[in-house]
């Protein structure tokens, strides 16, 4: 037997484990990040952490006290070894982490960049472990525990399987009617083509609740052109609410309730690093959904932790706890407030 | 097209380029050694190196000034750019290293050893861009440049049609009256299992010159448990010398002219990383035959080369410039006597 659970042999059998509330599913990857600039055929040095949008995701929820399960497979190496050990550190719930012996742990390596660019990122996943994720590794008693599915494009897109398993987990939780969000997180080079990557992304949206595309993201997949044009796109497909992240100039959000309106960015002294800046959005925007709030207000705290994310190297040592998050929104209210006294056109009302 | 050759747009056309004296040919990996010792799963920092045997000999053999050629793919990737730096910094020949867009560079991650213990290494090299060698890699006008061919067990163990390559370069050497080096350098992990393994890797040994085992090497592929009956294996299938590694016992050399005996290890203060000894070894034995110095010299100089090679982190960063063997040899020298006049039983006469 080659596909093992690391979970399995421990002192909590999953029948006793505290129930899951969010669940994600997808690729974790080691993270090789440069502690210097420049080409990474050129850096020495690097420092190892975790990697994965749908992993930020998990991380971002766990920290503000949510029970996350994360649905996944990893190699039987170090990397996969580290992958679960940064998972139950962060509280994860890894009752369906599994190790596959037959394929390695996929990972990347990332540049350090300057001056807030976008950094270097080469990805190495080809035949991993994850990418051999299928339909078998739905589990229909553990997706019951959650209320609530968070994918992202970027594990449906790397292999037809995982899509599979993608569009499974969508139709089980549809049809119990719980929600489903949906970040495109697009990725052309895992596609054969631009073509196959918008109709099968778009396939995934159109199954969602709440679809959070960024502007670049929405301009292709939809070819509206504006925030208001992406938002209606989905929205004509039976999609609940949709938030488009537009950088520095905040976000866009719309429901099928008629609420729509900007949320300005967030103020940062200084980008370290813009990887997982719309994975935090995710977490603010779907954990404030999950807890009641409109759609204006989870957008707000969408562009608090979307903030956060790009202050730090990692692509999820931004993430707040929930403490750090209450104190932050209570700042972030007054600094809205005197934004909106100077006239910013992107504040919302 | 995805297959190119990082040397073909140089000012320097090959046609000009200085011809080689040795080729290797193999796999070359990006290497991520762990800054800390412990559980590889555990290390959060690492400095980046390049691995393979084959690539070691050849970083020691241009050390020495030898003009030697590499021939392998890489992928076109970080990882494949840096190879190819590496190897030009190294003065290595590149004509034939081809970047092969259509899969990735391998890579390997080695623990921090301590007390001298051969270090946990894992690779990640399937599917590479190297595993995909083959007969089509094969210049004849380049092979015919060389005077000698090093092979190691490692490159055709990684696929059937880098074996097939490795057999094709064998032939060539041989067909024009040259000589041919062959380390075993056995990878189980890499062949289907134990019985092939030995099969194929005699079959290559077989084809060599001068074949360079290890002792525990020498007992898997040969039956026999001292190096005498290791030896006397090979040379009943025609080499033409046998140099078995002893480790802290130094070597056993035999030649088809019957000169055989016992060299010493070099006494080294502390062993650092032992990866890399066995290439360092070769690196003496094949340039000092090169040179026309005996069996029993040519020993002695792979003991001293492998003797460095364990005293420093990397695979290769212990290989000696042409200076700095000249100046141990002449101080091994001076210590062999004094060895020799306390009795050590190894001591070649």
């Amino acid at each position: 037997m080659t596909l093992s659970n690391p979970a399995a042999p421990s002192a909590s059998p999953a029948a006793t484990a505290e129930p899951i509330t969010f669940l994600t599913y997808g690729e974790a990857m080691a993270l090789f990040v440069a502690d210097t600039p420049g080409d990474l055929a050129r850096v020495e040095r690097f420092t190892r952490r975790v990697a994965g949008a749908d992993l930020n995701v998990a991380t971002g929820l766990a920290r503000l006290g949510f029970r996350v399960g994360y649905l996944s497979r990893v190699g039987g190496d170090a990397f996969g070894r580290m992958i679960v050990d940064a998972l139950a550190a962060e509280g994860i719930d890894t009752r369906h982490v599994s190790i596959d012996d037959r394929w390695p742990t996929g990972f990347q390596l990332k540049a350090r960049a300057t001056g807030g660019a976008d950094p270097s990122v080469e990805s190495f996943r080809r035949g991993s472990a994850a990418s051999h994720l299928s339909v078998a590794d739905f589990d229909a008693a553990y997706a019951d525990e959650a209320t609530h599915l968070h994918l992202t494009g970027v594990a449906p897109a790397i292999s037809a399987s995982s899509l599979e398993l993608a569009h499974r987990l969508a139709a089980h939780f549809l049809a119990a009617g719980k929600t489903v969000s949906f970040d495109p997180n697009l990725r052309p080079a895992l596609w054969p083509s631009t073509e196959v990557m918008v109709d099968k992304v778009n396939a995934l949206a159109a199954l969602a609740t709440w679809v959070l595309p960024g502007l670049a993201e929405g301009r292709i997949l939809t070819g509206a052109s504006d925030p208001e044009g992406i938002a209606a796109f989905y929205l004509a497909r039976g999609v609940r609410g949709v938030v488009v992240k537009l950088g520095v100039e905040g976000a866009y959000y719309a429901s099928a309730d008629g609420e729509r309106g900007y949320v300005a960015a967030v103020p940062v002294a200084e980008v370290i690093d813009t990887v997982g800046a719309g994975d935090g959005f995710a977490v603010g925007v779907v954990s404030a959904l999950h807890e009641g709030f409109s759609l204006a207000r989870a957008s707000a705290r969408g562009a608090l932790i979307g903030a956060l994310a790009v202050q730090v190297i990692g692509d999820s040592e931004g993430l707040p706890s929930r403490a750090q998050l209450a104190r932050l929104e209570a700042s972030a209210a007054s600094g809205l407030a005197v934004r909106a006294a100077i006239g910013d056109p992107h504040v919302a009302p």
